[in-house]
């Protein structure tokens, strides 16, 4: 069940003029673009994991977003600020699966062509749905082979665009959205969070949420939970600098194997986060296990991290009120049932 | 994975007086008593089903209701029309479960002591949650035991008020909010459904969710979808009377296994309903293994029923607009992973 990482963003200084990041206006303006394209997934009382927490819990069910996962809200703000030029030329992107589906589901939706690197060992589902949706799919062997190698040499091939997966400022405010959206469904119910979870791998989601919390709640604090032996972000908070996790390490969280912050999105999680946790695999798929049970919502590996560090108390969250982000749900059934059963023999 | 019929409901003779029946404006009234202890459930569109049926389909999230099915809106509705007195008494239900957890999670909503009778072979998250939201729970065999005798004498004992599972005017008309619901939020999104299709056991769901359907869109063609084996509704539309179902038929189905229409919800039934049909477990095991890789959601056997309707193409759904109730989620994990393998290995 375990995958090995497959980030090789390891550019270093990470830029530390503000001026250039996105900020809240331009996720008002993606959230803008994106109505009526992207769903508004609801906000859910998980009252069972409340109680047992002494806590009270809201979870942002991104899982039902279109493609499963928030990733097509970056996706589809990134490629409907392309020209009608650029759109004819298309566009190609890396990803593990559910940026890949994300690009694939907005240049459908957005008629244009889309290639996609994927490795060959992503869950089926994220193959399938990827090529479900319309994108010629490109795989390569994740131990040997170079995606970024693949993606620029089609890039340059077709003269199409190429879409990263967090560091770009379109992407991140997509990627926002989903805090905009949690936060207004909050205030519809007369709510203040006091604390937010959510998963990391590159960054793109949390920067982007925690800007909309932040300028939404600016006492509330927002923790990245990441897979453990890819815990950039605790030792980069640490250091207080951009510095990678050791090669080597494995996880089912596949959906976030990188192993080094984002450029953009580090520069605005410095400011943003009160800092990150690291969780193992049993505990994800403890949160797996939870979110089937309590919540009746299939939730993948990577999707179930910040529910993960919250129930494995990597936060304090007695008496205050949390925000947890479930941010995807594409996951095989043999992955699935092994982490529910793994988690039941654990409870035992 | 089977279990065999509970329902001793062999009442004969339906009242055919529409008179006392609840109809759209008791429906409203429940909806205004239930608003903030029930959940506004999402309406999610099910675009990949939606295509490979050559259809538009939408599917009512009641597996996100509190206590993880439809029969939280029944049991509120009921239990808050009870006295202060009778409330002091409390109440007393049967049930394999789901309604036995809407009863137990009302009860503690509005401060009342709960006895539930559940047999001791139902699903063990069906027994756990019934117990943690404060009900005693009595168990009884389901071979030998008369759960209708065993609820008969809790309720003199305890001079408490016994809740029906469906034949009662204020359970249909809780679970026709979910009808009403469902009517809203299509309305909010253009929409004009042609076709429904919702599980039946006893028929409550179905009773008050038609009748608040039929209200909203008088030509919607709304089917019923019971398990093979406990195909009373077809048997009875066929007969034009309540016909109940041979015995010994088993199913995994466990909050659909009535082996007769209920006299107050067939009454309703005979007027809404265009008809009932019957889906086998492996059609059903194929529904769940759909909204678990499609949509992300938990679904139980019974819960599951409406939607294996549609995917078994019982329904002539092509270049139709319809809504699937998802009505409930409560299932362990083994019985959850057994139909996903079972599913998958089918498909093969």
């Amino acid at each position: 069940m375990s995958s090995s990482p497959t980030s090789n963003e390891r550019t270093e200084a990470a830029d530390r003029d503000p001026e250039w990041l996105p900020g809240i206006d331009d996720i008002r303006a993606a959230a803008e673009r994106i109505a009526g394209a992207a769903i508004v997934t609801p906000l859910l009382e998980a009252r069972a994991i409340g109680e047992a927490l002494g806590a009270r819990v809201f979870v942002k069910a991104e899982v039902l977003q279109r493609t499963g996962s928030f990733k097509f809200r970056g996706a589809y703000n990134r490629l409907s600020r392309l020209s009608a030029e650029e759109k004819k030329r298309g566009v190609v992107a890396f990803s593990s699966g559910n940026h890949a589906q994300g690009v694939a589901a907005a240049a459908r939706a957005l008629a244009m062509p889309a290639v996609i690197v994927m490795p060959s060992d992503a869950p089926t589902i994220k193959l399938e749905n990827t090529r479900a949706y319309g994108a010629d799919v490109v795989t390569y062997d994740r131990a040997s082979g170079d995606r970024e190698a693949i993606a620029a040499k089609l890039t340059r091939e077709r003269g199409a665009i190429l879409v990263p997966s967090y560091d770009d400022p379109f992407i991140i405010a997509g990627q926002g959205t989903l805090g905009l959206e949690a936060a207004a469904q909050l205030k519809a119910l007369g709510i203040t969070p006091d604390l937010a979870l959510a998963p990391i791998g590159g960054g793109g989601l949390i920067s982007g949420t925690s800007t909309a919390l932040k300028d939404a709640y600016p006492g509330i604090e927002i923790w990245g939970v990441e897979p453990a032996g890819f815990d950039d972000h605790c030792r980069s908070f640490a250091a207080g600098r951009r510095v990678g996790a050791p090669a080597g390490a494995r996880s089912f969280c596949d959906a976030l194997l990188v192993a080094m912050p984002g450029r953009m999105t580090f520069a605005i999680n410095r400011r943003t986060l009160a800092g990150a946790v690291a969780v193992t695999d049993t505990e994800v798929a403890y949160a797996m296990a939870a979110a089937f049970r309590d919540l009746k919502l299939v939730v993948e590996p990577g999707g179930a991290a910040g529910l993960a560090g919250l129930l494995a108390r990597k936060v304090e969250a007695r008496k205050r009120t949390v925000l947890v982000v479930l941010s995807g749900g594409n996951v095989d059934r043999a992955t699935f049932c092994g982490a529910l059963a793994q988690a039941e023999a654990a409870a035992r």
